[in-house]
């Protein structure tokens, strides 16, 4: 039977070694492995950031991959460590909200709540707290769990070690609210920014799966936009336009949106499904 | 018989998961893929950049390589999206100019115009214009055709799906003019600056196969250099030499030639083969 | 038998073709080569820092890794080109001091001395200089040798071919002081800053097995700072303690240490096993 790929996903740069450091750890407990990088560049310590990321390639990978997470300010504390195993993939890492996207919108908190609160975990998702040694490093370093525990274990589950065997069953873990919008009052949903991009385009929480049709009035800090678009080139200049992951966004034709707007992420959007008056 | 690499050279960067996620779409289609990253770092929307970059690799890679390069601000709108074969290599992109690097300088438009245009296929080059949808995802995004069509369409080649199968052949496609300098007039030729490296290095478009030895006279800016260095070590400050792809460049002793020289990309550079007067 | 992976450090950065093309090289000899990236970021002709990052990795990776290193100001000059084989792995790249991590610390010059100088290789290591060009590309530029002669002498090297074969024994390379402290008088180390990661985390010469326990007194600038802590946590705000790779780091909670404190590599560091009166 052909091999998970193991992903990995953290914000550890790529300026120092710590990225080469989980390969080599990966590679030292199975040869074999195939290896490849989500993205090292997740700010530093935003958590969210990275769960956001992480979701946005779970549906493209095979089922059965291995997603390692480790963007882990709490490193060394009593966090708990996890793997957690749902229909599509197999997530591993720190027990800090980071492994949100393993779960449907319907099992993690409400969209208005903020941060990560504690949920229960559907009853078809499958998930462990992280203890049993053997599958750590002979040293455990307090400051790099993501070379020690995080890359071996996965490198274990990709051997085909069931999940039981890396520790207690666990049946709530830390989650961020659904990325979606509120609907406020019949017709305007209020959501905001999620992140913004290499190009400057600016994620939404709004979904298209919750927008009415393309009819739509979007405003975001002192700025109005009528109506979707289909790409880059179908506005005069700026676009709102569903992105590739399903999510409303807002770019510039051959420019960078969120720049030019003086966007950043956290910002309010409004979405009427009726100009504002 | 072994697989073919699949090389990604990309303008998408690597702060976001659009490269992972075309690496998933690939494996999704080929688990067993071999997947390479030329650079994501291209220019935003720098299409010529992102063609010379793709063409310094071409003679490295084994034959039959598949090279997908997506820098591609016209994605979602008309501009068609190729397959190209050549006896060294498969190429997958949009139209736009970014896979003149497949083509021999002779097919290429003359150096001394500008931007892309549309030229005639050389007879040994097949390609096709990329219709077939059972080869991209089942959903196709307008926005990210690196996910939806060209990390697919490489997976299924690299299977060995025959050219034929993704779209209609054509024999035109847009090309940047060949990068050589121009003989202006008898001992003169000019050229321009084609790319600044990491290291500050000024790369032109003058090629080592069209001087007529060592001893030239460049001017470059306001600046002005004579006779051509074999290393970096070589010169007190500044060095003329020949690059490891064959253009003329100019580098500084440990040091940043393009920002001590105030030198941008496009700048024009001037070869004598006798001193000026 | 299973194949060495080869890693790959270099300080070309990620914006060029010029780590593709080291892939290409490696690939065009050894099809089956599995490659990985340790980081292309070390800043440009930083051998010592190069030399750091590659010590922190080689622990990690299974016995018999290839590590290919390209930090190299002299390139095209008449320095050296080297392969070292340890029991640990074998190492390829210049002789300017950045293979010294391939060396146990009695090896190596004593900390005080200052930039690489000529060592005499233990009799467990062996050791060639590359001239056998017919482990090179058929081309060798004077400018880029990762491509044309590091990466086929790599691929060789991970299908089989014998160390004899690249070239003749050599018995002393050059090497850079033991990144440890030195004790300047009883209850006094002095050590340097080593490095300083994308966290802001300062890394020093100072070595774990080197102090006493945790009680110890720290001063770098015009900063005082009291025992050791065990994670970014523990401390109310900059916190002491023993890094992944068992040297005396410096960090902040949630925040970058290096730039609070303003501290560069190279900064003087004192511990001592009393407080400073």
């Amino acid at each position: 039977m052909r091999q998970p790929v193991i992903t990995l996903l953290t914000d550890f740069g790529l300026h120092d070694t710590y990225v080469g450091a989980m390969k080599g750890a990966i590679l030292n407990v199975n040869p074999e492995a195939v290896i490849v990088d989500l993205t090292h560049q997740v700010r530093p310590q935003a958590v969210e950031e990275g769960a956001f990321l992480l979701s946005t390639v779970i549906p493209v990978f095979p089922r059965g991959t291995i997603h390692v997470a480790v963007v882990d300010p709490g490193v060394g504390t009593e966090r708990r460590a996890l793997v957690i195993q749902t229909a599509d993939a197999t997530f591993v890492g720190p027990d800090n909200g980071l492994l949100s996207a393993s779960l449907p919108d319907w099992a993690r908190p409400a969209p208005a709540s903020s941060g990560p609160t504690r949920i229960r975990l559907p009853a078809e998702v499958q998930a462990v707290q992280i203890s049993n040694r053997r599958y750590f490093r002979p040293q455990v370093s307090a400051t790099f769990h993501g070379r020690d525990i995080f890359a071996p274990v996965a490198a274990h589950l990709s051997l085909g070690v069931p999940l039981p065997e890396f520790g207690e069953p666990v049946d709530e873990i830390l989650a961020f609210p659904a990325w979606r919008a509120c609907l406020e009052e019949p017709g305007l949903m209020v959501g905001r920014v999620l992140y913004i991009d290499r190009f400057g385009n600016v994620i939404t929480t709004v979904r298209e799966t919750d927008l009415p049709g393309r009819q739509v009035w979007v405003q975001i800090a002192s700025h109005h936009f009528a109506g979707l678009q289909r790409s880059y080139q179908d506005g005069p200049e700026f676009v709102v336009y569903i992105g590739s992951s399903g999510y409303l966004e807002i770019g510039r034709r051959n420019g960078n949106a969120a720049a030019s707007l003086g966007i950043q992420p956290g910002e309010r959007v409004m979405v009427r499904t009726a100009p504002a008056s």
